[in-house]
């Protein structure tokens, strides 16, 4: 199952919005690994909860943050890799 | 290891400021349940980073938001429970 | 599955009670996390079976206590964390 | 490590009072399987973090009720079983 | 599933024949703690074998001894945990 | 760590008592997979802690009973299955 | 399930071939602990396969050899325990 | 279910191509543990989504690279044991 | 632990490169997520084992595959992210 | 820790022999996945414990057998995977 797949133009208009920033596939497995940056964990759960696919997905969150070291201009408030 | 009686001043300071919330302990275990309300992720990893154990915590954090239902006047933007 | 609106009424009444502390949404999943501040297991054990969505729901109860030092006027017996 | 072994007056005197039900070692393992009957979470884990070897134990508390079939005369309130 | 409940006359032999010495219910689970005090291995697998429910039963065995220290007037040989 | 090289007469002579019935070693691996054939739970857990290396060995116990079908003159009583 | 049941006349075979050299039922489960003496793990892997209820089979094999010290004349080339 | 079986000409191609070296199954399972060794991760994607029976697979990819001590001629990118 | 502080200069000349893509700290935790883009296996754990702290790390390797629809002028070979 | 790199003497003359038959690391960990093939299981274990580091090592075996679709002209008898 391929969340973006089958939620096109949703996923393509949270990406113009900067608020989905990254999405691979996990090799020889129907997953993702997704970043998300996105202001609260209230909009991070409605993003997901919206994805067509949602009830039939087994998300898992992990919570990150900016590194501060390799830094440079990114300024991300709450930083959010989905796995889906 | 409790991570409160270890780090008291700062705990309160953190209670007072509404960023700790909630603090229990797991009966029979030395750890605890404890809720943050904090801003961004990173807010959380320097709190958390602060606490004078944190380098003998084994810390699990899980994202958290406001339920809508059976809300009130609660005006969470980034809830965290950080079980220490 | 959220087993508080499947159960509206129901978990109002609860709250009112005092029996029912305080529920947050994991974000990204179908579960809640839940304080109830019960007398004794038994009690707990029967709010939970009465849920409409018990028999649909996978409990996993994390018995808590106050914690002696950031206390104040709380003066609860049997807390318990029942995330569904 | 057998925590009765190693607290033995403390035991039997909780066992007197009723507050320690049942105990049974598990066959070819260094743990017990213990059953307390107590008023509150708090009195339970206060029980706990007072065995001399509470330091040294990874105790799991798995909250139990009363069944309410097979029942009889038992009038138990918080029933807990803590396997060390 | 309550083993018990569906199994009303049956359970209550084997307690009037000290086979089936203690039930407790996991709170928010339809789980149970049974302790069995059986002669043989082969006893207990047919006493649970005969469970009404027991094809729809996930069965976990944990073997037991009398612990040498709280005693007293026990008696028991073969005493074994059966979690369904 | 090899139980029956550390405690040779020992073992020996729990085979010729027909309570210790088969060893095999795990490939690859320092553990065994024993078969012992005792009365009570509380014998094998004699035997068990009386080996000179039970202080290290992490054992695990999994209840065995005598197959129905394949049978023949094996008339086993207790049969348990120590893997150390 | 059990596997002997099912399959009666292929495992007495295997019984008097000494292939198949012994089996005890795991108590209150619904699987077995056989071992096998074979001299391939291609044999294995067939004999498993030719089991009536295979495809309903959650088969775990472990590699054994011979114990080298309670020894006596046995003289197995590939020992496999196979639980079922 | 075996993947190789259910995608014959398809395999013995990767095969003769050089992408697909190795097979091996598992004993007592449906599963076989295969050594891919493509140029990328997506090429790797791509072979195992073509595979008649990727819906009905669980595969769990393992990076490996070549080992550089017993080595010899064999030239590898990206070699991937696929387990399925 | 942080592999990114302890390997400064290191770490910059791999982000130059654009071997080294990006890095997350894990909230709450002693552990980063990075997302490594090289060509070969080989050339991955090269640049792990020459970080200073390898021998002190715990390294998962989850391979990736750039992902078909949200694309752009990506054009990864092989992408795999490292946590450690 | 690499066991070919420790053991080479040994691990090329069991190459030679063709017991030793294919050894990669795995991408990021201190481990190798190895294939061999024996003639028993009893000489496996034997090969194993006499690795110079068998003492740190954590073996597991799977338990391997060749597949009877893509094969050729290969004839194993009992073929393991050592993954330590």
């Amino acid at each position: 199952m391929s969340t973006i797949r089958g939620s096109g133009p949703y996923a393509q208009e949270l990406m113009r919005e900067g608020k989905f920033r990254h999405v691979w596939r996990v090799v020889g497995d129907v997953s993702n690994v997704s970043i998300f940056d996105v202001d609260t964990h209230a909009e991070l759960h409605d993003i997901l909860q919206n994805l067509p696919l949602f009830p039939y997905m087994d998300v898992k969150v992990t919570p990150l943050a900016e590194h501060p070291r390799p830094a440079g201009d990114v300024r991300l408030r709450v930083l959010t890799a989905a796995v889906n």
